[in-house]
């Protein structure tokens, strides 16, 4: 790997991170089903300030697979340049969210899933603990939250 | 999402996905552990036509997961161009691989993993599927590997 820039204090990298939340379209979705099967999808998301918000087929993989294991990995950014997030998941049905987060999830994705077949679902992601790196010189303080809050 | 150019057939999205595999410096590496806990990070590889080889500490989420379910899914690529693969798993002790095979790994991943402490091992993956889309209307015909075979 380069050794590419000074490495970015935490804070940094916090504001980073939560720029990608507010901003980016697309996340990297990593489930595995109970068994032990690894799965990845790119998904679109939103963001409110404190959790995720997903629509996925609950028939596909990653719907089943946040359903029965409840937890999930993600990734936003790009591999030098990366965010990664463990969450809990909780379950929505696709009519029980409130209107307005879900014309928000549509103005930001750009598709309405609710009246989509097969069935979706939302899938709301709070995140417990949280990474960014670029680089392996950062490393290093690459911890921003853990148990659900963000280290100062 | 949007529309944006053409679906390309199938015979270019494997030359398009064989670039990325010859090329690219980075993959998205999904695993599982056996109890059904994802997880995720960005890994250097190599690729030697047949099968992506890549290099973790055998002591790492990632490594754990690597030896104990033979299982893994890579993305190559990002959220609106990627090539995802399923390949099972082989393991080689750090000292196992011949030479050549090491420097080509060094040369394209820009580290050497053999001194490292704690130690690495080497993990060959051959790709058992392979899939490859850009937006909505790439999703019909998207698989390109079945059964480790490229379709035609």
């Amino acid at each position: 790997m380069i050794m590419s820039a000074e490495a970015r204090p935490r804070a940094r990298r916090r504001r980073d991170t939560e720029h990608r939340l507010s901003h980016d379209v697309d996340a990297w979705v990593a489930t595995a089903s109970s068994d032990g099967r690894p799965y990845l999808v790119p998904l679109s998301f939103d963001w409110d300030g404190e959790a995720l918000l997903l629509a996925t087929p609950a028939g596909s993989p990653t719907g089943r697979n946040l359903a029965v294991g409840r937890v999930v990995r993600l990734a936003l950014g790009h591999t030098r340049d990366v965010s990664l997030i463990d969450g809990d998941v909780e379950i929505l049905e696709i009519g029980a969210l409130p209107r307005e987060a879900a014309e928000r999830f549509i103005a930001r994705a750009g598709f309405d899933p609710r009246p989509l077949t097969p069935p979706y679902r939302w899938f709301r992601i709070s995140p417990r603990r949280i990474q960014a790196w670029r680089e392996v010189n950062e490393m290093p303080d690459r911890e921003l939250m853990r148990d659900g809050r963000w280290l100062t």
